[in-house]
Order: C-alpha cells, then structure tokens, then sequence
C-alpha cells in the first residue's frame, strides 16, 4: 500500500508499506476523510518527537473497516468509522485511574504517527477495535466526524481541565481550530463572557460564531492589561490552546485567586515553563495549572457525536479548504505549514 | 407598611406591619418586581411547612435598596439589586462547608416567607447585604432578573446535582418554570439528547426553544418505556424538576449504572421517597440519588446574571402573565394556585 | 477437575468440570489460599443472583498462574498472584468512564460465581491477566492477601463513596468483615469519632482495634438515638456495610445536611429501600445517597495490597478460623452459613 | 497594652498599643499559648511581606475571650478558644466560591501579622468571631491547640491539593513543622509509601513516627534519583513544604503522569517558578500543579481538633521548646531565626 510519510527529520514523501497485519483484538480501516494537523507539521519539520524514518503521517481520520481481529466483537467489515486520534490500552495503570491517554507512558495513548504509522495510508490499524472506534452516526458529515478526532475532544478537553462553571468569566488563549472548539465547549459549558485571543480574522469570526463575546487581539495592545480592562479585573478560568511557553506566564497574571488554567497547547520547544511567583500567590493563590493530552477512545468519541448531531456543536464550520483524493494529503499538509490566512483547517475526502 | 400575607394554613389577605428594622449587616429594600411561586401555594394551602400566623408572603423579587446597616460596605439607598431568594448566614458551619442554604440547620438558608416575613410587601429585610444581595446589571430586564431570585438557580442546581457532562444524554422530569430552566442549564452544560418529561403545550415550546430535544408526554405511554425506546437505554442523567415520592422508581428504572439523579423538587407529602431495589443494582449499581436546596447569595446571583446578560440563558420567556402594582401580588399567586393552561410564570411590577 | 458448586438453589456438592480454556488475553490460575463470602451463602441458599446450576461458588482468592494468554505481557506460569474478585472488560463503555464494575452491565464486573464458574476449584479461569491480576509482593501474608480480593476493597469503597474528609465524624453500619474494613479504611481516610453498630464482641473489640471510638450496640437502644446522643447532633458521613432496606431510613435520620451515605451493602430482598421523606429534607437536604460495587482490578489490587506492606492496614485480623486443603472450602463455607458467634471471616490455604 | 512588633525591615522590639476596639461580630481575646512561625521570620528579616512599621507579631495562638461584639452569639468573655491563623470574611465573592482563603483578594484571609496586629501581645482582635474561633476542647493539650493555628491546617492543606488516594506513594519535600504534618496527613489519608526529604535528625525521627516509610536525605546524591529509585518510578503525589521555586523542577521529575503537586511553602523570592518543559509532558502530562494557603475558619478548627482529640494525629509532637511569659515570644522567635539543630518548633504559655 501507499502511505504519504515522514522519511526524516524535515523530509516528507509518498512510500510503499506492507499492509498492517490485524492482531485479534484490533481491526484495519481504510480512510473515507483525512485531515492534517499542527502536529503533523511540528513532527516533521520541527522534529517535535524525536527523529523518525519513513512513518506515515495523520492521525485524524473518518474510516471504513476493511479487516477485524477475532475477538472484536462490535465491528465488522464495511462499517463506517469514528476513529480517535487517541487509542489507548484500556487495561493499563493509567487507564484504570482515569488517564488512558497515559496509558503505557505519558502521553503514549498516541500512537498514530508517533509510535507505528499514521493514517495518511491506503489502509490503517487500531489497536483494540471495540475500545477504540465508534460507528459513525447516519447523515453525519464527514467533516464534522473528522473533526471528532482531534480537534473536537482536544478543543473540550482544554474547558474540562479549566473546569468551567456556570457565569464563569474565561479567557481563551489561541483561537486555531482547536481553541476555536474550546470557545465552542465553554458556551455549551456555561461560560459567560469568552475572550478569545487571536489576530486572525476568519477565525475571530468564527470564534463569535461559536459563542466568544469579545475577540482580544495583541495588536491592540497587551492582552493580559486588555482582558483585565474588559473583565474589570481577572478573570475566573483560563483555556491555553496556543501560544508558548511564556502564554503561562500572560495567564497567571490574569486569572483570578482561586481560578483554574486548562492547557491543551503542545509545547514545542524551550526548557521551562515560567510561573510568574508573586502574581501566582507566592505558591499559595490556589491558581490551578493543569494541562493534559485530549481523553480518546469510542465512548468519548460517541458522546462528542452525539453533540454534533444534535446540533449543539458545528465542527465542520472549522474546514475552510476541502480536497478529493489520497494524493492530496500532501497539498492539504502543505497548506497547515503555509498557514495561509484564509486557513482554518484543511478537510481530504477520498472520492 | 402593607404586605400580603398568609394568615393561616389555607387563608391569605392583606396585613399592615411595622417596616422591618435594619440590623447593621442588613438592608432594607423595596420592591420593583416580585414573582409568586408553587412553594408559596404549597405554604399557604397544603401547609407544606407548617402553621405560620401573619407571615407575608414571597421570596422572588427585584428590590431598590432603602437603607442599610453601619457594616454594609457595597450597597446604599437607591441602589437597584438582585435579590436571592436564599440568604446564608455566610459564617455558619453549613456554610464553611459549601452548604450556604442549610446554614442555621436544613434548609435554614429559605428565610423569606418560611422564617421571616417574604417580599410581598411595601419593604422587605434583607439579611447580610453584602452577602446576598447583588447589582442589577445595567439594562437587565426585570422579568429576567426576577427569575434569578429562585426559578434559574433552582433549575440550573438540578443540574449541577446530575453532573452533566458533554455527550450525556438526560431526562428532565417536570417542565414548569423549574424544569424549563433544568432545560436550558443541560443545553449549556453540554448535554446532548434532552428529555423532557411534560404535557403542557405551552411549556412543551418553551422546552423545545430552551435546547431540548424530545417531549416525552405522560399521555403517550409509561414515560420510562419512552424514554429507553428513544434513547435506546438508559440515560446518563436525571434532573427531577417535578412529580412526588414515586417520580424517584421511574428515575431510577430509566438511568443508567453509575447514572446520577439531580432532585429540586419539594417533595410536599408522603412518608418515603421508594428506591426500587433490583433496578437500584441492590444498593450496588452506582445510581447516585443527589437532592437539594438551590444555592443563593451574591456571587451565584451575579455569575447567572452574566448568563442573561451575555445572552446565553433567556428566563423572561418563562414570563406569561405580566401585572402593574403590588396589589397585584394577589391575583398573580391566584393565577399560580389554580394553573390555567397558558400559565407558564407570573411577574409583577411595581410600576 | 474438581470444583465445588452451588448445584441448584439451595444445594451444594463437589462437581467435575473441564480445565477452563484459556483466552488470548487470559490466565488460568490455580488457588493458593481461599475464602468464602457471605455473598456465596446468598447466591446458594437465598437464590440472590437467580438460578445457577452447577456453578462453582467463590470469589476470594490468591492464585499461582499456571498458563496465559500469547497477548498476555506482565505475567507467566508460576507466578503467585493477587486475583480481584471483580474482573472488568477494561475497554467497555462504563469502563471508560469510570465504572469498571458495571462493564457489560449494572454489576457485570462480577464474574466469578456469578456469570461463569468461581475459584473454589482446581483451576479457575482469569479474563484479562494483565488488566486483572497483581503480582502477590513478596512475604505478604496469605490470608491478607486473600482480603484483597473482595473484604479490602469492599470495606474500602464504602468509604470512598461517603467522601470522608479530615475530621468527619463517621458511622459505620455493620461490622461483619466488609464494616471492620470500612472502619479501617474511615480511620486511615481522616475520619475524626468513628461510630461502630455491631452487636457482636469479636467484631467490636476488632472495631476499636482498628480504629473505631465508639461501638453502638442495638441491644442498647435505638441505634440513631445513641448515635445523635454520643455524637451531639448528626453525623457528617455514614457507610453502611449492613442491615437492609430500613437501614437507609436510619442513616437518613441521623446524617446532617449536606452529608452522604456510602453504601457497600448487598441488598437481597424487598422491593423498595425507602428514603424518609422529610428527614432527607423534603428532597432538597443534600444527604446524598451513593451505593456501589467494588472497583476492581489490577491497579486496585496493587494499591491496596501497598497498604498492607506498609503496615497501614491489617486485614489478616479479620480471619478467625484457618483451614487447610481445597476439600475445606465447604466446612469453610458452611462456617460462614452457620456464623458462629466467634466468627469474623475463615480461610482455606491450600498446603 | 504592650506587643511584640515588626517595627521595621529587619527590626523587632516591644512595643505599646491601644488594646484593640471591638466591632459588632468580632472578639477580642488574651493569649493563652503562643508560638512564632518561620512566616514571622521571613517578615522581619526578609520582607517577605513588604515594609510594615509596629506592626505586632504572630498568628498562632490559643486564647481566652475577654470581649465580644453585640452580633456574637457562641462566645463570651472566659471562653478558651481556638484561634485560626486565617480569618476570613466569609461573606465575601471568594469565600462564597470555596476559596475564604483569599476573601478580599489573593492571600487577603490571612490577616495577623500582616494586615493588622498580630497576637505576640497582651491582647488581639479576631474578627467575625462566631466564624473564626472555635471552642478550646476539654483537656486539649495547649501546645496541640496552638499547632491547630496554623501547622496542623497548612500541613493538611498540602496533603488535599495533592489529593492522596487509597496506597498513592507520595514524597513530602520539605520536613519542618508543617512538612511533618503534612507526613501525618498522608498517612491519616490512605498513602502507602510516604517519602519524606529531609536532612536533619530529630525531623526525620518524628517523620518516621507520623507515618513517612522512607526518609530521603539531599546528602545521599539527587533527591529525584534517590525516590526513583526507591519508588521503581515516579510517585503518585508530591507534597511540597519546603524548598524553593527550583523544587517545582525536581517534583515534575519524579512525578507521574496524572499525578498532583500539592503545594503550601511560601516562595519568599525570585521571578520565575520553572517548570520543566518535557518532563510535564509538554503541557500535556496531566502533571497539576496546586498551591494554596491553608483554609481558616472555626469549622475547619474543629474538625481538626477533633483528630487530636481522637488521637488520629500528635502535633504536640512539634514542639522541641517550651518557654513561660510573653515576654518570651522574643527568644522563641529568635529561635525560630536562629534554627539550631535541636528545634522543630517553640511554644509559649502564658503562665
């Protein structure tokens, strides 16, 4: 088969790989929608994970299920499927304490395009079929359903860690496609005012389309003195879904006693995350630091689903360019380097 | 001053007492719109909570601050408040403990028309003014900010109760203006199918506007039945905003194993609330069973102030009977006591 | 091989089976110490879980592996094992979140001597090694090893259920082995006075042994009475390992306002528990009610079975009555049918 | 009335004041028992807190009432009472949301000695009594009664934002006063392995008596490496009570993902705390970080006094010197400053 890979460090190309062999539990999908991901770019040109040869690339996918294991019980072949970015080993330590995405490691419940290959391919494997695929819901749009992924649970996941309550007050720091869904998760999370940070224009639009109340952009000045003008003081929970290191640093000096940040930003490169102390309570604000990699697996995919196709959720307004084809996988991850500003987020459908 | 009381268990009238001294934590207001609600028909003609002689009524209002005590530090005289319908002693041992509406013991927190004369009246006393009162936001309209005193913290603690979470699929038990709230706080707390259990048409429209998704009518068959047919199992959450003692066994026999059911409803009468056992899983299926009194007080009026006002929540829709003048308190609670079919809320304005 | 079965409600016997057959994913194990639960006496003689037929009985076990599983990765024959007595499908839906226990269904973790043969048996049969069992640490004592099965973790979860903060004030329900751990695990959870209801002096001078301050005896009145006496006003948390239906009514009556109810106790007959109407505040008195099956599994074990090495918890004090040889699992279990009054809890060791 | 002042940055004296004026709700008090805390050092000598002029000393205290406001209704002049370090203002935004600590801004809860004279004099102010002080226990030992002040609350604090579960190994850095509760906070919570780093003898003694399994010395190479090691791998909770802003480096290091870091030392200086980039899991490791003034209040008093009572845990323990008189809260300050080998913590009676 054929599968559009990482060859090295800064190097991408198409190569030819032995179709994946299915272990009992696990099952080979082909993809029906593919879509790139920042990560895709750092791991290839920044070499955010460490070298790797000749892996093929993606992780976010909509499938149909070719071949299944002998001990999967829930899916068969021509199923169509919900496949999440992450997969996790459900009998692991740190799937029984309730963070699977650890499951074998930090981090480790990732495994496409970071541990085996990815789905930039003809074909695919998932590890632990029935754990890890959900079907796709009747009449679901391919895009959205692509975006459930990733994007979706990775977005969410960012208000779940910041734990937003009703009437809270939140800054959302990054509106690309993932805190543009974490805008989208505190309006259906009970937040009241959302400043979203971005300069974008496409993305603040779409950022007041998903429920954002102000849009608070560095050009205008410092954000952190912007925000505190706008909240008359700090604000009550924290989303860090882009920036850098330093974005902790603009965070704390925002965020009220008491108050909690959520960070789903990949934090490339640097040696440390700076807390600034005194704006931190000297150690003893209670201003709550929490990041973590987005929960995966099929029940968190099915619930996510469920809010799109009750329309509580409109993921697929994230897809600003869609391609036909395999082959263009590559144009498509072309374009999430380029960043032109007219990107959101690109969407490959294959017919 | 004048106030409309309830002179014994079954009768109500117009009674003169003396304007309510001001302690020095204290305010004294007057009222700019007041709301009756179920609990005061339920006071004053099924005793719900005993004798009380010369009790004006009323805990639902929207004040204009008249006077306040040396230690007030945030409200003077003229200024337009919120006014929660629980008031904590904040100092209490419930308190301290997160339990604010059971400070002075269970349920102690309900002052108004329960311990002490309500609102129904030229002037009302507000105890701790910094504590339970807040500022009218600017603008708010005053159906809505009426509702804040009880009808949306009750409705929105219901779900809290349940612990929604993104994806769940609920049942809402009762859709009076309660439960209409419940509606609206599941949609903005991430739910996804949403249940509601009711046969009124009017409140049926207002559910569907509010975010939920089915009307399950009482009409139509065994509401368990229909619930598990639509939902194809059990759900993940209940909210019971309605019913009695026995809305608990079809709760019960329609969630799910580690399910969680969230009750505000007062239960008037009977000896037992009946779990049923089996399909409790024997004491061992984890279907948690949570009740409880709304939370007041300032920061909680504030926080659901912000969701009127950043257009999240819309509570005036509850609104379908608006009078003019005090004295109009009486046909309001009338119009509550005998429930003609287009009643969802009554309001009363002073002007 | 030879196993010993509930035959039919009602009866046992000594039956002969095949060697169970040994999944991918799976072990078989051969018993090195084990012990019968009242549960076994319930599942025979009062038909609680229905009919079986020629089902082998027990539950509580340590083991030696004998075969795997080729997918199985941290365990191989001759390794001695703890075996939890519940043995989720770690990738199920409850599973995922965070119900293991009720994987495939309310209760569904429970396996053994429930939807397929127990360990009282030559050989019994693990699903998921890695996910299910623990490595036995090296010179752990036998029989506490063999309370990690179900006594530990039973006891423990009451407790984790009733939320015990610093301080509580706490009453343990029920001090047949599952009450004594609940007590244990009360006093290492910060539990402050610790009210023991038992009438039994083996298990109540154990209770104090382990933690508890005060024993209420039933023979010395109304339980709820000495206990709102000894304690000056309700109780913060209660876990109720014991009694029936009516216990609920107790608890309610004697646990303040926002407090909770742990509830570890099978419930065998009746068709409701009931909840009094008026001491659970009307519905809205916060006196939360959460019962549950043990969690289970490999980590679970692990953890407790730490407690044990580091003198934190002494479960080996709760067996009374040592046998020797599988064929003594009936004596053992008719022990624990019998229960003598100098009877906390037997145990078979093989050699 | 004469005191025991800051009078500058680096000055310290006695002394004269007006006794302080009595408001409505509060109480003024006389010493009973006194102790000095390394806070009081970091104030005089580091400016921890800024400049502050004749400001008194001291906040940890039990005391005797000799005056209540005319709003106080559960003490009297005579009572004993416990004296919480913090006081907060319960009726403010950030007590309403659970954090008292920071009632009227970050920090702003801890008021003697910082905000307002503290208790190194003939008599102090205690504001909102009922909510603040808690009766003195019938033969509390006074030494105990006044580690309730501050050491015993802090030492806790730490182990709840670390949130130990059931057989968590833990490491406590940091093993003066409040890291040696912190000890005996875990072991009293369910830990197993606790790893207390420290270097000095008579504090590893009484670790080892409050529940530590290991005692980790800086001396014996890298600390991460020697808990590693011990441990096979990282923790599950880190409590930090001591150290400085690079011990957050360290914690991260021998931290598992998921874990949690409960922080109560006061970082007195330097810009940044530094979070190592990589091994948080690049901001996606579940590593939570947590830091928070202890929780004040006279509920919290209570129940901790309540576990002295009930013999859970020995602050009394503490205490290496005992002095008689006022007049001696200077030489056990300055012993406090001077920190020979042979001191844990000094106490002051009054007679």
């Amino acid at each position: 088969m054929k599968g559009f890979a990482m060859l090295k460090i800064g190097a991408t190309g198409w190569i030819e790989k032995e179709i994946p062999a299915c272990g009992p539990l696990d099952a080979i999908c082909k993809p029906l929608a593919l879509a790139p991901c920042t990560s895709d770019v750092h791991t290839v040109w920044a070499g955010a994970i460490g070298d790797r040869r000749d892996m093929i690339l993606g992780h976010e996918a909509v499938g149909e299920v070719v071949e299944v294991g002998a001990l999967v019980k829930d899916f068969k072949p021509g199923d169509k499927v919900l496949i999440s970015a992450i997969t996790p080993d459900w009998n692991a330590y740190a799937s029984q304490e309730g963070y699977s995405m650890h499951s074998g490691g930090m981090l480790a419940g990732w495994k496409f395009s970071n541990f085996k290959d990815g789905v930039f391919a003809e074909y695919f494997h998932v590890n632990d079929a029935d754990g890890n695929l959900a079907h796709l819901p009747e009449n679901m749009d391919l895009g959205a359903a692509c975006m459930i992924a990733d994007m979706v649970p990775t977005g969410f996941h960012g208000v779940e860690l910041a734990d937003i309550q009703y009437g809270d007050n939140v800054a959302v720091i990054g509106i690309g496609p993932v805190g543009l869904m974490s805008v989208a998760a505190a309006a259906i999370r009970g937040a009241a005012n959302i400043y979203a940070v971005g300069s974008r224009k496409n993305c603040a639009d779409l950022a007041l389309e998903f429920g954002a109340t102000h849009i608070v952009n560095y050009r205008g000045g410092d954000i952190v003195e912007q925000i505190l003008d706008l909240n008359h003081g700090p604000v009550d929970k924290i989303v860090v879904a882009g920036g850098n290191n330093d974005t902790f640093d603009q965070a704390i000096r925002m965020l009220k006693a008491g108050g909690k940040i959520g960070n789903v930003n990949y934090l490339g490169d640097g040696d440390y995350v700076k807390i600034p102390r005194v704006e931190w309570g000297c150690g003893m604000g209670h201003k709550q630091i929490l990041g973590g990699l987005m929960p995966g697996g099929r029940l968190r995919s099915e619930k996510l689903a469920r809010l799109v196709m009750t329309g509580r959720i409109h993921p697929e307004r994230l897809i600003t360019h869609t391609f036909r084809g395999l082959e263009n996988v590559e144009p498509a991850l072309m374009l999430m380097k380029d960043k032109p500003r007219d990107l959101i987020k690109p969407l490959v459908l294959m017919d």
